[in-house]
């Protein structure tokens, strides 16, 4: 395994889109994600990988040994968070783009030395708009290939500049129209986004469940006015209501033990958004998550509670929608000991762990065997340009993803 | 004079961005804008008055009956806020417009019967950007004109797509060229924007000062995470340290007597402004306004240093900036009499009011005798699509307006 190829990889890939403080900028379907995305695809072509797209814009270089097997999928997704770190999604599209071309160079000596081809094929995979800051929902590639979404209402979805989604992979090149690989499993390696691993010394962690989540749409709707003229009690201001509502759903978690529940707005939009008129609508996303369904339920009821309250005494509207409920979902055990037994056999410590954020590996361990695989977050922090993961815990890894993918096209997660 | 036909512009001018609730969407040198510049020109060299347009695009129809003489300027603003009622700024600019054709029927008479020219020339302004919605700060054409703000650094201001004022004066064909009226006063007659004239059944209020006011540019810088990976108490979240300043300027309000102190943000930026992103950096705008100096000034202290241990308690970091200090400015004293004489000839009732919001004359009154006049505002309410005022107002205003310009070119104000 070329250790230094992987190394220079990931830091020429680091280079699109980069910030001036050492992160990315590639939000869905922007020039930094169309970059990134014929990076790959000519890297993958130079191995000869061929290099299909599918109609929401998911790649999937495909290393085909046996034709018309199903595939084992690994990867991740190219795209990023505005201002966000160069590790998030990136790394796992490389290691398994790595790890893919460790297993071809072996499978190809075996073949000619007389061996047989693996159970599976293997297709190397970037997932379209993992993170959804552009377009709402995130993880929507992964999840229309999982069937959990529809493509084309996904098509439709549109950014805050009123492009949709359809629109804006086709001015990239990336609205396809290729088959998508029957799939056999897929594995995945990512940055923790958390302290877990850090905290504990340990350079593997084994994904077991994700958390229970779920979102919060809230619209305030006030009264225009002008701020000069407008006396205090005169007011409908749906901006100071939204500031209670921003601090209510902040307050919640205190119900709760420590770490238990974390809720946050990270959303907002203000309208008309002038120094000198009284805001008439402001729009809030909440993201309620928690390891126990029945915290943010009770999270979501104490909110619901407390807005209806808040609208009676500022005498506003305020309509709260839930959307994009996550329910728990559990990795399968045999994959947690696959996991546990690779690392094992290459000496790296390894612990099982949960996931709080979403993952293109949440959807697609709906529909198939999946193995998640995190790596330590230097103190737990993502989505900004501080993010930052060590090259000897990149590279174990990349060979945790490699000897995981190994076993999956052997078939053992069939077994 | 024709009121039907004042009538009828008015209606006509407010079909021009007109919304779906009755109000206006104009805001400065948009299509509406255009649009409504447009219509005014044509009405006015349909009267035969030559439009001229200066390097911020203020309009200029003008009258003249004395070729050298300075002119008394009369109007107010075509530009609105978003969503914005249909009174504010466009009554002002259509009544200068009819003063204008009946004075000028009446001066056309009397030169032809051999009465003298009047000392002053007349001409109908419409200020450009008086709102500064879209381009901060307001009341930029007037102030321009008046030299309180430099010309070339108002034409590099950008609104929030980029886009210069120049760029956008030259997109709609109004960055002109021509050179400045010489100023004898200035004449405005504007909606009151509040409720004391409503209350006090008074038709006309004579502005005697402006109250004190000044914004305040406040910049929190928290950090960048990810709102499903980090833990509450790890978090430095701009936005919720921002909710509490939002309150803050609200509740500074409750220090003084009711309707002392008027405060509010209207105008916030979130980034990345992600669902799933804790905010990096908030920009808010806020606008605190009373007649009493002390009062804006104590207010600032006040929010000063309860904004410094806000940062502490956060751990981030606030910036506050002082802009847009606009000290009390005082009307003259003898157009505040020749307003309250117009309206005793006219039968009108008429008081003195202080103005909480700025205005053209403002900028005005700082370089040549001003008169200010408000008519009632139905429930006070202002820079939304209920802003409203009776048409018997609209025309004792127009009597009024007219009355005092025919005063001003005849040079009582100078005497």
């Amino acid at each position: 395994m070329d250790i230094q190829a992987f190394l220079t990889d990931f830091r020429h890939l680091s280079t699109i889109g980069a910030t001036a403080n050492n992160g990315v900028d590639r939000q869905a379907a922007t020039a930094e994600d169309q970059q990134s995305r014929h990076w790959f695809a000519a890297r993958a072509e130079g191995l000869g990988y061929p290099v299909k797209v599918d109609g929401i814009g998911n790649m999937f270089a495909l290393l085909e040994w046996t034709p018309g097997a199903p595939f084992v999928l690994i990867g991740s997704h190219l795209d990023s968070q505005p201002l966000a770190g160069r590790f998030d999604g990136a790394y796992g599209v490389l290691a398994a783009l790595h790890a893919a071309k460790t297993l071809q160079e072996e499978i190809a000596a075996d073949l000619s030395a007389g061996g047989a081809a693996p159970q599976f094929n293997l297709a190397v995979v970037n997932w379209f708009n993992e993170e959804g800051s552009r377009f709402a929902p995130s993880i929507m590639g992964s999840s229309v290939f999982a069937g959990l979404m529809d493509q084309e209402q996904m098509l439709a979805v549109k950014d805050h500049q009123g492009t949709t989604v359809r629109e804006a992979l086709d001015s990239i090149g990336f609205l396809g129209g290729d088959e998508r690989p029957e799939v056999a499993g897929y594995a995945e390696i990512h940055i923790e986004q958390g302290r877990i691993l850090e905290r504990g010394g340990i350079t593997l962690g084994a994904v077991d469940r994700s958390w229970y989540t779920q979102k919060l749409d809230i619209e305030v709707l006030g009264e225009q006015s002008h701020t000069g003229a407008t006396a205090m009690a005169d007011r409908h201001d749906a901006l100071t209501a939204a500031a209670k509502i921003i601090l209510m759903v902040e307050a919640v978690t205190r119900d709760y033990e420590e770490e238990a529940l974390v809720s946050s707005i990270g959303q907002m939009f203000v309208e008309p958004n002038s120094p000198i008129v009284v805001a008439r609508r402001v729009r809030l996303v909440a993201d309620l998550r928690s390891d126990s369904k029945e915290i943010v339920q009770g999270a979501r009821s104490t909110l619901l509670e407390k807005i209806a309250n808040l609208a009676t005494e500022h005498n506003i509207r305020i309509n709260v929608a839930d959307f994009d409920i996550r329910p728990h979902r559990h990795y399968p055990e045999d994959g947690l000991v696959l996991a546990e037994k690779v690392a094992a056999e290459l000496g790296i410590s390894v612990r099982r762990i949960r996931t709080m954020a979403g993952h293109d590996s949440t959807a697609l361990n709906t529909m198939a065997p999946t193995v998640m695989m995190f790596i330590p977050s230097v103190d737990g922090v993502s989505h900004c340009e501080r993010e930052f993961t060590e090259d000897k815990d990149m590279v174990a890894g990349l060979q945790a993803l490699t000897e995981v993918a190994r076993h999956m096209i052997q078939g053992v997660l069939e077994a």
